[in-house]
């Protein structure tokens, strides 16, 4: 089961179209990500505060499908997977009341802030990847019994 | 009693000096401002989406005692009073764990978006500053009780 | 050939790793749209404010390759193109003095703001788009020369 | 004579209501001080990114008298001055063609930004601050010249 954020839009996110602005949604995004860390336990000053290991985005897309508006309550439903030793990626959909607004994805690399060279994800991330991991698994086996 | 307005600090927020970037504690309180409207009863996206009057700043301030990192939780308290027939002001604390971290003021100005004229405050928008008025003055008379 | 724009990397660009916020990079990407719109005798105010027409991005696309940081003079080279009746695309390649640090893509649909129906490009967006193409075709036919 | 920086309106300095939202005024503002630094001689990537002595906002304020649209060119004079051995003050005064649409004002602290403990201005910022300081003067004594 993916994460869920909850986020009103504000009137920051807006441009003069009257809408969320369009990098704004990817700034929306990010934040799910934060309080996803941020719920499995992680200090999110120590983790984006000086950090001994840092995990700059590499890549990220992003598609709209309606705009959004001032007030507007968006649920974030986040799922992340490792994708290699040193790197993950996050999928994020964006709904207002049951319907799709926008679809994002985060590619992120594990690296030594100083000299920003690659590194092993650390213990702490590769637990918030597995825990997301297993309940993905543990519902696909579940899908399959219900299908035999 | 003021509104109150929990909100944690996101890595978006910050600059490189590690913190919130100055500008950024406006937007924060602006949004608590947004959040104390919608508790009142307002549509959000009517009010700040092609509305029929507009209530934009033509005064702000906000002082600075301490730093805000990514993932702090802040409670900010906004407490808005009437100061003529057009004109508000809204009075922001900002608390770290019941540490004041920094104060703000917005002064907001009633007008026609079309023509940009002055105009009289809506009954909306009295209803909502009265309700913060009657507050302050049940406490005060409260206050002055137990002097007596 | 691309449209070119200079921009100096602002302290409100980064975050607390030191470096340009992510989505911060596509805003930078639609500076140089606003720009290159400009300088093709397009009217920036009617355009974004209040116009007949708009131009909603439905899609976007970053790789990073390179951190900027406060201060970095960087060029932003912008090529567009026409993908059908209703839509163009744009894309942008980031550099640092001869070092490409990110590219990026936005797709653009015409649209009627009222209504939000799909619309034809209007004139002035045909021959913005043309004139990339011309230049390109001559470009090509030079090259091809060149060869023979 | 102040420092003079020109500046472009960008959508995403907009909100929903068509005009730049309060808080980017303030961000428009320290892009100002950044090119005057600059223009100074002062590496920015050195004095935004890890410095060894920071100067954080303690205050700032803004007026604002008309608003601001995506596309208008404005140009920010600002004038800073030493007001402590630790701290320093900038005015802000922002043009659309001749005439004052916005007013600030940031007062900064010089502070180590490990301890957080204030400092004494180093010399490449009191050489910034002279260098406006003795412009001021002279303009003075020009003005009282012309009056005898």
């Amino acid at each position: 089961m993916p994460f869920t954020y909850n986020r009103t839009i504000r009137f920051s996110d807006t441009d003069a179209a009257g809408v969320v602005y369009f990098a704004n949604t990817l700034s929306i995004c990010h934040e799910a990500y934060e309080e996803s860390l941020k719920v499995s336990g992680i200090n999110l000053k120590d983790f984006f505060t000086n950090p001994a290991v840092g995990f700059p985005i590499v890549h990220a897309n992003v598609d709209f499908f309606r705009p959004l508006f001032s007030g507007d309550q968006v649920i974030v439903n986040l799922t992340p997977q490792k994708i290699g030793a040193e790197r993950f990626e996050i999928n994020y959909e964006i709904f207002l009341t049951d319907v799709l607004v926008a679809k994002a994805v985060t590619r992120h690399v594990c690296i030594d802030p100083g000299s920003r060279n690659k590194q092993e994800l650390p213990a702490e991330i590769v637990e918030w990847l597995e825990s997301f991991r297993k309940e993905m698994e543990g519902m696909e086996r579940r899908k399959a019994r219900e299908v035999i």
